[in-house]
């Protein structure tokens, strides 16, 4: 893995796409200005909050979104990591909370969709429930890049130490994690569990976010992150529109790899008894 | 799960056994007057820093020191998790890293060696190699008590979420995690470890500490903490030795079960492949 500059995008995307995708396509272009090689949007970038994907946003792969994300891939001869979009999955007739990843030549290099779905209920506070609109994403992906190999979740899957675990295993040195993270929860876990993350696996983490309020009344907590595999928070967006980057220093990582060689402790062998 | 008060115990063990002894008497006495029903001491609490364990330190159980926590636990009619001791393994003529739990009628209930030893180097920062001295445990020890099901760990194991997921799956509510953590680790991982664990399990994480220098020259984090089931850190430790204590509210961790149900939202199916 060679030395590179991402950048992570913080959004607040409403209902109306074609303002999404514009101020998505001036800040893709601002991530070009800042140097970066590669750049990584929130989830739902191009649509949010809307009553029903099914008829507003849904798109099929190729479409208008991804269309744009290749031709802005090409145009900069970067990396995009497009957040999330809703995707029409034929096979169920349901929407796929699903990311799409370009190379700088434009080609579709991977595809993932949100393999846990968030379903909560706090009283007088948020309530979501998932797993009434979107399938059920059923495949870990990890990517090659000439930068290194790369893995892929969204949002709630922070949750599950499990999927980061074997993503890393898999040979990933970064993890995209673009999200819409609720305000009530974002306050006491967003932090923790992305820098957790990184700690325990001693990966970047880099998590777009979502920030600000939406059309269904869902408060996102904003705090787009990049954090390096000690677990120090590189950067950081304040609560507005903006484009954040950091530089991935290949050979700090590989000292911490070498100095705590934790992931060489794991004992496979106990946790499956 | 009924309501209880825990304590968790900060010191600051030398070589001096008597001296640590006693000083962990008079901590669980502390923590009994405070109306704690189960005290936490920290890993290696009665012996720290020793050049060599096997000549100086290490005791079999029954022994001086496992005999002591027995005697107060029934005094008390508490339950004591004892931290870690070096324990005397005939089998491989080694030293484990041991946990003992007494209940309150001075019965052993549960005993953990440590699963992942620490084998560090970081330059002219700090340097350790655990598995030189010690035994490596093999067993994942959850125990029952009136309370509730609960869960062993010893310090290191912090950095390895299948533990965590292996002990709540078995019905932790609560995990133990006495620990020596280095300072120049704890600064940026201690806290970020603690509270994500008790995050993603919905567990109280119980992580009673040493703190200050020791003679070996190893530096301790210090900062014992209690954490709540969402993440709040409801007990922290200034720099000395004392005692903290914290109510388990059992109503409360329902309701957080309740209200994000991840742990019914993990996919073993997925992780596997």
């Amino acid at each position: 893995m060679s030395n590179f500059r991402i950048a992570a995008v913080q959004m607040n995307s409403q209902e109306d796409k074609d303002k999404n995708l514009a101020t998505a396509e001036r800040l893709i272009d601002e991530a070009a200005r800042m140097g970066a090689n590669m750049v990584g949007l929130p989830e739902m970038f191009n649509i949010i909050g809307v009553p029903n994907y099914m008829e507003n946003g849904v798109e099929e792969i190729p479409g208008r979104t991804s269309e744009m994300l290749a031709r802005k891939a090409k145009e900069h001869g970067m990396y995009i990591h497009g957040g999330s979009i809703p995707e029409y999955v034929a096979e169920e007739n349901k929407v796929g909370n699903t990311t799409l990843v370009y190379a700088p030549d434009g080609a579709l290099i991977a595809k993932y969709r949100k393999i846990h779905l968030f379903d909560i209920d706090v009283k007088n506070q948020v309530s979501i429930k998932e797993s009434d609109v979107f399938v059920r994403g059923g495949e870990i992906v990890n990517f090659e890049t000439e930068y290194g190999n790369m893995g892929l979740t969204i949002c709630y899957d922070i949750r599950f130490p499990e999927l980061y675990r074997a993503l890393t295993l898999n040979g990933a040195k970064v993890i995209f994690h673009p999200s819409a993270f609720t305000l009530y929860t974002g306050k006491d876990h967003w932090e923790t569990l992305i820098r957790a993350r990184a700690i325990e696996n001693q990966v970047y983490m880099v998590s777009p976010a979502q920030f600000g309020s939406h059309g269904n009344g869902r408060r996102c907590f904003g705090s787009t992150m990049i954090v390096d595999p000690w677990g120090t928070v590189l950067a950081r967006a304040p609560e507005r529109e903006c484009v954040v980057v950091a530089d991935v220093d290949t050979e700090a990582h590989e000292k911490v790899r070498a100095q705590l060689p934790c992931l060489q402790h794991r004992r496979p062998d106990v946790y499956q008894k």
